[in-house]
């Protein structure tokens, strides 16, 4: 049926709407797979910056206790360093959470749908290379032996064509439950991203706090070297 | 004569204080060349953080267009991400400077007067041969030809001596200059880069700006790919 059809021969049973809804899915995956990416590299260049404010303030503490003439400059320089340091331990915390839900929406949520899209897609197959058959055969000659072809030809049509209609109204489903989902953890998410980096890089420590327990933020203990078991969730 | 004192033979001309200030240089140069390799990595961290910031801002403001549910979510998350790539961009203008100023302080005057230093132990070394030479003929049996070779002995003598003593006294100098040199740039450079870094997260793009003023930063133009010509000055 797949090559009678990419030789543009054979009829194909067509859900126009559901198909629209499918490639917009896919579509949606890839733009979601790009943030993630770049969430990502921003927690990595972000983590990097970090670690070397933490050396940079240490560097400053030592001079500042070595070097009398220059005191002060050395010490004001090591104290908002290390500021920086332990509000930007708060913020990856954030960021995290949010690669870590948005890593869960698209690599557990939509791939559990986009699998039952691809059984429905072989359904919509099988179903119809039987209802070719049975078209073919219902338009041949009538004798005995192929009375009897065209029964079973009608019970696999039968048995196909519901297996194809039970998938399609699986994929109908959890299409309107994605699609729920995905603007509730968007929703989310996007506001926890945006709180919590308004916050930051507005020097306000506070507000960094209230955005990470208002959106129930867990921290990794500090000294735990990389990102990680948030991301494996 | 260097071999000899290696083996703890001959005697040695010392002068304690500008020794000690000699270490202690060799010593600031590399607790600054330590700032430098920071500051140059803070730089690269945070550069590629605002290049990502920039690809935030773009894939959220175009999510925001095709998004109707998440529109207004995509949408501020857009804003912020472009407001602190342009600020980025300022604050890497001002690290740029205080890391080619550290640059030059480091790698262009400080070398200098180490290059003097080594001139001067150079001179050091040989006065003290001939100053050997010298006090091992005085000791021997005098005549006729150990007599000349003594005078030619006390010349050289007295022109190595004259040498080391200039060379001491430019050694003295150029360290007297280089402490002047040193506290004026730290100042000045610890002062921008504190209030840089402030005025940056603290979102404060007004005071980030007059920073940048205030100190005749120049800015490269925006597009040009990396900090480079301000670190080969």
């Amino acid at each position: 049926q797949l090559i009678s059809e990419r030789f543009g021969k054979g009829s194909r049973t067509v859900d126009l709407e559901l198909e629209a809804q499918i490639d917009v899915l896919r579509d949606t995956k890839r733009k979601y797979e790009n943030i993630l990416r770049l969430a990502r590299a921003l927690t990595n260049h972000f983590y990097s910056m970090v670690q070397t404010q933490r050396a940079l303030g240490d560097t400053f503490s030592d001079l500042s206790q070595k070097s009398p003439e220059l005191q002060d400059e050395f010490g004001y320089n090591a104290e908002t360093q290390k500021l920086l340091c332990k509000n930007g331990e708060t913020l990856l915390g954030a960021i995290n959470f949010f690669v870590s839900s948005i890593n869960t929406l698209v690599n557990k949520t939509m791939e559990d749908t986009l699998m039952t899209v691809k059984m429905y897609e072989n359904a919509r197959l099988e179903f119809d290379a039987y209802r070719a058959d049975l078209e073919e055969l219902n338009m041949g000659p009538r004798d005995a032996m192929t009375l009897s072809r065209i029964e079973t030809a009608q019970q696999q049509f039968h048995i196909h064509k519901g297996k194809y209609e039970r998938l399609r109204s699986d994929v109908t489903i959890k299409l309107k439950f994605l699609e729920e989902n995905k603007v509730k953890v968007m929703h989310k998410q996007l506001l926890l991203f945006h709180n919590a980096i308004s916050a930051y890089f507005a020097g306000n420590q506070q507000q960094l706090e209230q955005t990470i327990k208002q959106f129930n933020v867990k921290l990794k203990p500090p000294g735990v070297d990389k990102p990680s078991w948030l991301e494996e969730q």
